[in-house]
């Protein structure tokens, strides 16, 4: 096999680390040969940190690897085979807006989902078509491996509007999968979970030595056991649990809970701060750390920055695609007929077998009605969020808020619209001026 | 042509004199034979008050019909042609609790859509499909035209769960042609409306002379004109209207500004009364009226009751049915894939081609996102919510309450199903002891 | 309503008298102002022929509408309401190597369908969207009624590659109901058929007064009355009909007695010649008639022509779109999800609303599978065809013939192609150097 | 791993030593307990012959499984875990009649295909699902694994008519991948083809460590390489291969090359005999063969039977199950939406994940018009086919007749259907006294 060119979009993102741990773990399958960190000038200080660390990390597990640092983004993709996305447009500070403003409407402020989720992808989507055309041009065989969030709409994006090879991930799906195993008291290996969905709003049907055992887990799972560091851990209803009959991933308690999701929200705004708001502070620590010239290893702080097992699924999705497993990985991709209840060109999270020929999903078929509609629902939304961000078209924006099952009425979408669009004017080019 | 035999089940229904009154306007096309006004004991008084009037009144026409009161439903429906369904499951008591209950855990509460609506689809879908099962036995040919509410969801109950032709009816596509006729300043007969949606969340395109205006009436719509009686009149943003592209029905509203129509709820409820307490009222006066020997037409009073143009779609349709017109009506029919966004063996509210032969709908295609999440959102309760009522399954009502949009959450879900099913365990046989 | 422009072209057609004759029978409804005769220099003396007729014609109907020939198409469509389409490329000899050349391999030579079908499509194509390219700049508004054959692959020719408003249309169809009427004994207004598939693929379910009497009509009709002057007579199998369980159009025959349909083509192209040479000869003598100054009336020997109710089927549609009369044709348009078996941007002869807004498909759902097979096999052909005339590569159009179900074979089709690539060279530019 | 129980309905087939063999390859991680053999007692010489060889294969692989012969299916299937289905109702004397009759009327006599495979369907559809009546009695949880042609057919038919949990498995998709391989100079493990279609109509993508070189291989195989013994092996036309643009099997012959692969049958017929009458000489052969008790392997003249790679199909699909090893096989199996152009009930072969929970495909989506066309025709075939098997009904018979492609008229399906039906009278008799 020959040698890899990785470059990462954000490299100096503190879950970088992360990543070049992941890439030590599966040295053997992947002799990388160049990790090209490319970040926006504002952040010259975190990606030397971050190339600082990673080249002690590399020395230490004896790896030869070249790392270099990059403000030219162009220049530095040039005949890469793999990009990483996991950079962040307006970086925390935006992130702080998109959590805060829509409390003052009574709306939900989260990073993913919600109005806060539809302007981060407002911002983003414009700046990931930008690095697809430089791919288009500089690297037209490399892969696009996406993390920044929210994954599923820009996947989409990326798939409607370039030719740009590319697959969503999360770790949703990897800690669902070793929380089901943890609550069957099995190795993860002997579980296999079907994940059908889309990103933030998947769900998976878990087989255990090939005995649908779904209820098992929904009964184990009510009381919120694995709810990762970012979303609130509330109970589920044992009775609604099981009804549904499916196991969701976490991040369905903004649907299902959105009142009591949204008080927590509003107590932790008022107390410690939002989730970007402590994730600041736990990044100045964790960049502290990263500095210390005896550091060569992953920090065990990192664990608590909220990205478990996200080496993990990026970096065995990389040895899949370099190596040909023909495995099977939860993605976001086209969903092509999977999930029959979708259009056709939608991006689903879904597993799919991958290999070096790409990731041709597993077929799902037709979903029963409690999945269906919020599905449909939130696709619908993320459909008109894709068409805004690309037309740069207020009007769409505005169908595309109102569409969303977070934002409680027109009236609110308005008012969010008015003052996020502003507050995120610098980042949301394409609508200036119209 | 032959002569008619038609029942009414809910004879004694205010809204019956409008029936009699669409007879007498169409005379000519359809020859009445019989009138059989079929109604539980419990209303005996008022259906005699009905009979009554109903003789009058076709006396003044000069029409020979007979018309007869029953409370032996499988004896009155014996060899009829059509059967006119506009009964009420436990009164209009129940639609008081239906509009009141919600209102204390901050929902809807509303006769058709969201818990309301819910409660009443639970009590009515097996009244009807017990009318279904007389049919089949005594008058296989027969046609149901139903207008219980929510006729939608009634509909699609009939569809799956008998052998029965059935058709749907509700005035509001009759009455938005009549608006935007108005707001066009033509005559309806010049205006197309080509209707698509469900019952109660139908939405139109409109032509005039073959030109799509419909941009031009969603200009003029905004403030809000023509909406019935018992939905409050809140005016439309403007630019959501224009950027949604298609003429909602007056129902939208829910939708699109629940907080505002549960603040017009909760101050109906502390001052006027809720709907349906108005109603009785305004019933308590109609029935006076009805009595009185000396009427022999339908009163003006009648128009407030809320069913303007009830007897026009009613009529015309078992005009264009018994006299083979082939011509467009706005029914609630088997979808058969016109919306290629909902299920094929859903109901929809369309526009079709009806004639003797049935009603065949007009091809919709698929719908813009801003339309189509939504739309596939309620579609989905609504199948919830018929497996509910079919099954007595009480873990199915909560997936069903759960994903009905206007719901906020799975806790209030859980409460309104313990509270209301309790106060509607009369009518909720199916559930008794699960 | 404002008076009415029509273009025809290929005016010089000897079937214009008959749609003459249909603005005659119509005059109340469509007032015409000008009638515009468009054909190729070639034609001159036969359009000539035709203009002089015409306008006996309509002076002896009292009509005032101006009657003009035209060389220069895109100035002869300025402005005009309707172009009607009945031009043949090439003309009946190109027409007679459609049926002769196949014969030589055992292979159907047809107008319109198998290889004959094919190459009038590869020839007729390119020709279309020029008086497309034509219309969308001199009579944007205006609509397209095709009449030129294969016309279901012609109309989703112009529904693929232009903006053009158009409607495909064909006698079959009104002759199926008059067919159908007869052997019910009852006027064609009782019935109704209910159309769906592709045209010359065209199946109906047949009511009366509402009843399904399908079965009836296949009953009578299996002995072959009915079919049209260019079709063989053979006698249906009267139990394969029945089984089948929908009225099939006369063209099937080439489908489900292909051995017995090629003997009587090869018999008559050994006797008295394939059906364009005996065409040519009725035409001769029919202009021979023509020029009669004396005669002022569509002539009785042009119902041997083969168009029966031609003028019929054309005039009430123009008159159901120039009024806005929202009533049912037979049209070929956007399938759109109305037959669920066949791509949504197909053609397809279907059952229609047709008003001044369009044609608006009765949905059909899915087809049973006796029907749905030959249809989705057939759609698949036109589809290639459609790629193949517009892209000229012969290897679309290789594929298109051998996915054909009248084309024996791979090795015939090559053959085919080879000997009547060449004969049509001339009218097939797209090909040229390739 | 729990040892393994099986039994094989047709034990006393030739090719039953192939399924030993790979038995007996993978010993290691199938430990097989118990071997059924299960046959009719008119086949009792042979299925001991074979009991011997089996035991004498076992013994010398010092495997302890136990071998019985069993003519009580039903208690033979008692607690199986996997049953392989490779019978032949009426033996090869059927399958000759199947062969030769329909040559006499100019039409195809095959095994799998035409008229000669829709007896087979018609012979032993009743009989698959008399054995999953015994299955669902006395083995619930058992797999069905079925190589009984035709298979697709026969898949279909336990999906739609019992609760068995089946996949049907064919030695195509294996050839093809071995072909490929060879074409490219790779080992197998290298490529990767993605199948999609029907069994035995069953195309594929070619993918060389993950790049697709479909075009590379049929471009070479065009000279017919790698047909198998049953299939003549007439050489494809190169453009016409590369047009399609997809690897077919050995099977397509019959559609794109039907006059000369009838030739052929007609010459074979007139000389050394039908495939059934060289098979059956080949049997006797065999048999002789395998009777010889100094014979403790599987005979290398096994290989001209016709069954390449059988035993590695069946046993590395029944090793995946088994051991849950969640890798890419093909089978036939439920659609589900899988190939968007066919019904989701409808069995295809795919390529499919299987593990212990059974086998879930990779989705494919729409096919080009190409493949499309044909497939989608062939598969209404099958469905007709079906419903004729299970209904009796000859009406239904003569329609699925008339859909195959493969018959050239509705005239000769219906002297196919008088001739063949009473041939196999006896083996009918769900169309006895119809």
């Amino acid at each position: 096999m020959k040698t890899l060119k990785v470059a990462v979009i954000g490299g100096g993102s503190s879950y970088t680390p992360e990543l070049v741990d992941g890439f030590i773990q599966r040295r053997e399958a992947l002799p990388l040969a160049e990790l090209r960190l490319v970040d926006v000038p504002e952040g010259r200080e975190k990606v030397e940190i971050i190339a600082g660390l990673t080249r002690r990390m590399l020395d230490r597990a004896g790896m030869q690897a070249r790392v270099s640092v990059h403000f030219d983004r162009r220049a530095a993709l040039e005949g890469v085979d793999f990009v990483v996305s996991q950079f962040r447009v307006g970086g925390l500070d935006a992130r702080a807006l998109d959590e805060r403003i829509p409390l003052k409407y009574g709306a939900l402020g989260q990073e993913t989902t919600g109005a806060g989720g539809f302007f981060k992808a407002l911002r983003t989507i414009p700046v990931i078509l930008d690095v697809c055309r430089d791919m288009e041009k500089v690297a037209p065989g490399a892969w696009l491996i996406n993390f920044t969030n929210p994954a599923g709409i820009l996947t989409e994006a990326v798939l409607r509007h370039s030719r740009v090879r590319v697959l969503g991930l999360c770790n949703n799906p990897i800690n669902m999968t070793i929380a089901a195993a943890n609550i069957l008291g099995v190795e993860p290996s002997r579980v296999f979970l079907q994940f059908m969905g889309l990103n933030h709003l998947v769900w998976a049907r878990v087989y255990l030595d090939g005995r649908d055992v779904t209820a098992r887990v929904l009964e184990a799972m009510a009381p919120a056991a694995g709810t990762p560091a970012n979303v609130a851990a509330l109970p589920y209803d044992r009775e609604f649990l099981l009804g549904m009959g499916y196991m969701p991933c976490p991040y369905h308690r903004y649907f299902y809970m959105l009142p009591e999701m949204l008080q927590k929200e509003i107590e932790a705004a008022g107390g410690q701060g939002t989730r970007a708001e402590v994730v600041k502070r736990t990044e100045a620590e964790l960049f502290r750390k990263y500095s210390d010239p005896g550091l060569d290893v992953k920090p065990p702080e990192l664990a608590k920055r909220g990205g478990a097992h996200y080496s993990e699924a990026a970096v065995s999705l990389i040895d899949a695609i370099a190596n040909d497993r023909r495995e099977v990985h939860a993605v976001n991709t086209r969903n092509n007929g999977a999930l029959a209840d979708l259009p056709g060109e939608a991006a689903v999270e879904v597993s799919a077998l991958v290999g070096a020929h790409g990731a041709v999903p597993l077929t799902v078929g037709h979903l029963p009605p409690q999945l269906r509609g919020l599905l449909q629902h939130v696709k619908a939304y993320e459909e008109l969020t894709i068409a805004a961000a690309v037309s740069g078209d207020p009007s769409l924006a505005l169908q595309a808020l109102a569409a969303n099952p977070l934002v409680p009425s027109v009236a609110v979408a308005k008012q969010l619209w008015a003052e996020m669009s502003a507050a995120h004017a610098r980042y949301l080019p394409q609508f200036a001026g119209r």
